[in-house]
């Protein structure tokens, strides 16, 4: 943003003697709700590799909530905005930039940090965990969340940032950012049906999506399985 | 939320050492993009009254952007949530309770206000404007928006409540928060199109909105013009 000019003396002194240390002190944290595709290899040779929705989740090493798993973020800087606070968070775990990420809600319950009045300003963000080269975090199955200690108000978040993920593969094409730039149609109905938590019908997903995708010619190698065309995201997200 | 309990006299001793002060000051604001509808007598007799889209704004008495209109808020009391926060506003502007307001997004740019950082967490609320009584603000006509001196990055933010409203409107009912009790189609449609920003096929219209209204069996007693039905909206809003 443009610099501030004041418009006559008397609000350059204004400003001058502005003390902000005599407000009651607010901290602002960003917290990142972060949903990967990975893969992992079929325990039955002949079945393709399974595909699984994960969460990016941190275990603490300090109260609040020692030991309990919480969303990556921290406290916003005062030279930072709230997509550097992200950013930042994001490259610390997972070594990636430029991911995708959408401004979810802004939490501000009067008691959900026992250290201090926190407001947390909550992210989506979606990426292919393959990509990722986590460090001081972990991947957690979406269907394990239940079973999951989750610190702080974290689990609503997460909640959230679910029901918003199921509602925006709708329409619009997010879901690429989760996907390999190249897969085949049923890893690509493996992922949906992971978000929407039910399996889909095969010819009513094609329909679906077929304008979102093209061939590439050609066809994945799994070892006893059946070849499958493989395609990639037509459009680009922009 | 539910009061924390340290988990070990070290927890609770880390709590009550934790010092708030000793961190960076960052204040919190909310700020209310308030939309209405409001109704002046047309000067031509044998035409209706003319509907209008109005957003409520205050003229600032204090640097910085003395003068400048901005919208009602103001920082995020210790001991109340967004909500509260936001509600308190509008209150103290409209005497309004059970006002509709949805969270838009928070606005964190470093240089956004030119005394402390402050972020401020924005929502949209939806009133008929005729219910408000106003007290220290005044409505401007959406239309006017472009010659308007407005404070901090407050455009910004009520374009982006704009956008929401006009994508909202096609597929919720939020439209009815804005409708007296009683109304016509034509009233309906008037509001559909001061939002859209452009002019709607009558036929067309009545087919989209025809599932969400009931006839009051009552008709329109407007001087010199032809009686028209009046509806109801007949969902409700919970």
């Amino acid at each position: 943003m443009q610099k501030y000019v004041p418009s006559c003396k008397e609000e350059q002194d204004f400003l001058e003697s502005y003390d902000p240390k005599a407000f009651d002190s607010v901290a602002v944290t960003v917290d990142a709700v972060i949903f990967g595709t990975a893969r992992k290899p079929s325990a039955n040779y002949r079945k393709s590799d399974e595909l699984s929705l994960k969460i990016l989740l941190v275990r603490r090493k300090e109260y609040p909530y020692k030991d309990s798993l919480a969303l990556p973020g921290g406290f916003v800087l005062l030279n930072e905005t709230l997509e550097d606070s992200l950013n930042r968070t994001i490259k610390n775990k997972t070594g990636l930039k430029d991911v995708y990420s959408e401004q979810l809600m802004t939490f501000g319950e009067v008691n959900r940090d026992p250290r201090m009045r926190v407001i947390s300003c909550a992210y989506m963000s979606l990426l292919d965990s393959e990509k990722a080269n986590v460090v001081d975090a972990e991947w957690f199955d979406i269907d394990s969340l239940n079973n999951l200690d989750i610190a702080f108000d974290h689990k609503e978040i997460i909640n959230l940032a679910l029901a918003k993920l199921r509602e925006e593969i709708n329409y619009s094409d997010i879901v690429f950012h989760m996907m390999t730039d190249e897969f085949t149609i049923g890893d690509l109905q493996k992922v949906y049906e992971l978000i929407l938590g039910q399996p889909l019908l095969a010819a009513a997903f094609r329909r679906t999506i077929a304008d979102k995708i093209e061939d590439t010619g050609k066809m994945s190698g799994n070892l006893g399985h059946r070849p499958s065309r493989v395609f990639r995201y037509k459009g680009n997200h922009n």
